[in-house]
């Protein structure tokens, strides 16, 4: 499966992005429209004090139609009460009337800081003739949502006649449960709602669901997908395939770019008793933060591996089954660590990417979670997030 | 109660520390005898990789008696196999031969880097004529087990005719499940070994099973308590809340020299449904990564503080009833940000003690955790722990 380059839009999607005054100069709004009716699902963030977008969301996807996805950054709207969730409600409407159509098929986001009140005037003035803006290029709406990334995060995929198109942002505050900081994905596959539904859950399982930055849930943890049907029907297997895989990589590419991160992290699990203890190891050791500051300075200290699989009270090991690797080196070997040349593991620790394997060798189960080192520049940025 | 200054031994122990050539010339060696037996109890690390001295000390404290305790640093035998046992069984051989007592009454422990194989002859050797070093000074021992901490830690206060000293070392890899890094607990009062267990047990759960500095639990955790009766008894009670008090300030200091750690951060929960759930919640908003960056910075991002109680999934909150406060300054009240003065907060914020006050108002437990705010500092002491 390719990834297009640049990334492109499936059929009938557009997108544009405004500065409103949230920010100085940036793109701080974003609005993704399809031209059509399309059928959409969404999963949101477990966190117990979801914000008023969210809530909203939870409404909205209900009926399993979307036109449209408006999004703005710097302020989240998140602990703002009862006029906190009127400030999405005219999100909506304002979106809505932008491009003719109603509020109910407006799918409302906001990510920044929690608990100030969003401004909603600003936001309603700037969505304001947005249509004209309206282009088939992904690069600029994931231009506008942006927060803390360093750059705008789009992929896009054939599958049969049809395209998919992942649109994301999220650096900081990240181990979603249930969806991620703000994934879009935008599709002119033929899907009802319910299938979609299914579909996506099952992709943001092993994806999204395993990202974890560090280890912080957002309040605004929104995942959607839409599908306007402008390509007609696919393959329902190689659709779904090609979702997971983008999924994936989305989730990569998010993780990549946490917050100071120069390495990706990939923590993989296999011969564990059951999924879940593969899941919960695997997301415990990519977000401990020996492990994390071992990659950042690819340090050969893999003892700490040890550490951290021993450390999950509550998941069945062998200590003399145990085995790692470090990108194929392998470290540890039934328990014991090697009697490894220090230098070849710290030019192992020191690639973009960094592959950490598991093996317990007590059961069949597997799963692979996503991270990023734990440097410096994670403090730096959110030591003054509000003041800055 | 009051502490004293300095710290003082009860009657009946010594202590020495050496350098035996394990780090290049602070001491790493450390020795702590009673001239009597004592009762003793322990508890050790729950990680599921407990280090060759943990299996050791776990046989040897069932008899509940205690002449010595035996701890080097920069090497922590652990994920050594057979012969990391035997090390250990070695170690407690020759603190047992240099002040004439039995292997069977000398406790254990190492800690250090995870995997390599333990020194013992130069372990040996440095223990050869040790017991003529023997003296009345606890920050002499508190100095021979210091890894990365930035000062030996000691405490010791008055019960009745008895005294109780505190001995303890951690500051990374801390977020003990039964136990401390290393902490030794020295009386001189007369307790038998079973009732020493759950005094111990009781104060180690609302002190050092509260602290985290990293969410990492070490290998080597160990607490135990040596009560050698050469005071005579003491009033069980006033004893148990001298213990509890000790346990407190000991984690206390253990929080605020967490690695890289410039302030105390104490995460208190009211009005929680059940203990477990005050516990846990206290624990995940302490180890919040955005809520330590947020101290370090002196940031009045306060929101975050509704994002790491939400975060808890599996706890009972109500969005609407749940306040928050720093230093006594209300925050968050009824789930919704004050409208403060962000110089104020940032005041509350820049002390050298933080006091992040959780009302859930949901039920009536409690619970405090202990832990630090994020710095730089911790990332580069652990970015080359093992090289340098």
């Amino acid at each position: 499966m390719q990834f297009h380059d640049p990334p492109r839009f499936p059929k009938g999607f557009r997108c544009a992005s405004r500065n409103v005054g949230l920010k100085p100069d940036a793109p701080d709004l974003a609005l993704f429209v399809s031209d059509t009716d399309a059928a959409a699902a969404a999963v949101f963030t477990r966190n117990q004090f979801p914000g008023a977008p969210v809530l909203l969301g939870r409404e909205t996807i209900k009926r399993g139609v979307l036109r449209a996805i408006v999004a703005n950054s710097k302020v989240s709207n998140v602990a703002t009460g009862d006029a906190g969730v009127q400030h999405a409600r005219r999100m909506a409407s304002a979106a809505a009337a932008a491009i003719g159509t109603t509020p109910d098929k407006v799918l409302v986001s906001s990510t920044g800081v929690i608990g100030v009140p969003l401004p909603i005037e600003k936001i309603e003035r700037g969505l304001s003739g947005i249509a004209s803006d309206l282009q088939v290029e992904p690069l600029i709406g994931a231009e506008g949502i942006m927060t803390t990334d360093t750059h705008p995060k789009a992929l896009s995929m054939t599958v049969g006649n049809a395209t998919i198109t992942w649109i994301a942002k999220g650096s900081g505050m990240i181990e979603p449960n249930m969806a991620t900081m703000l994934s879009y994905i935008f599709t002119d596959a033929a899907i009802d709602a319910t299938t979609l539904d299914k579909l996506l859950r099952d992709a943001v399982h092993v994806s999204f669901n395993m990202l974890s930055v560090d280890s912080d849930t957002s309040t605004s943890d929104t995942c959607a997908i839409l599908a306007n049907g402008q390509a007609g029907a696919v393959d329902p297997r190689a659709f779904a395939s090609a979702l997971t895989a983008g999924c994936i990589r989305m989730t990569e590419t998010l993780a990549r770019d946490g917050e100071g991160a120069t390495r990706l992290l990939r923590v993989s699990v296999r011969g564990a008793k059951d999924e879940a203890e593969a899941r919960r190891m695997a997301k415990t050791v990519v977000n401990s933060p020996l492990i994390k500051t071992m990659v950042h300075g690819a340090d050969p200290n893999v003892g700490r591996i040890l550490m951290a699989i021993g450390k999950c009270a509550d998941c069945t090991i062998a200590p003399t089954k145990t085995s790692a690797s470090i990108n194929g080196f392998l470290v540890v070997r039934q328990g014991t660590r090697m009697d490894f040349d220090d230098a070849m593991v710290r030019a192992a620790l020191s690639t973009h990417a960094v592959d950490l394997e598991i093996e317990l060798g007590v059961g069949m189960a597997s799963a692979t979670a996503y991270g990023c080192d734990l440097s410096p520049g994670y403090i730096e940025e959110n030591a003054s997030y509000y003041s800055s």
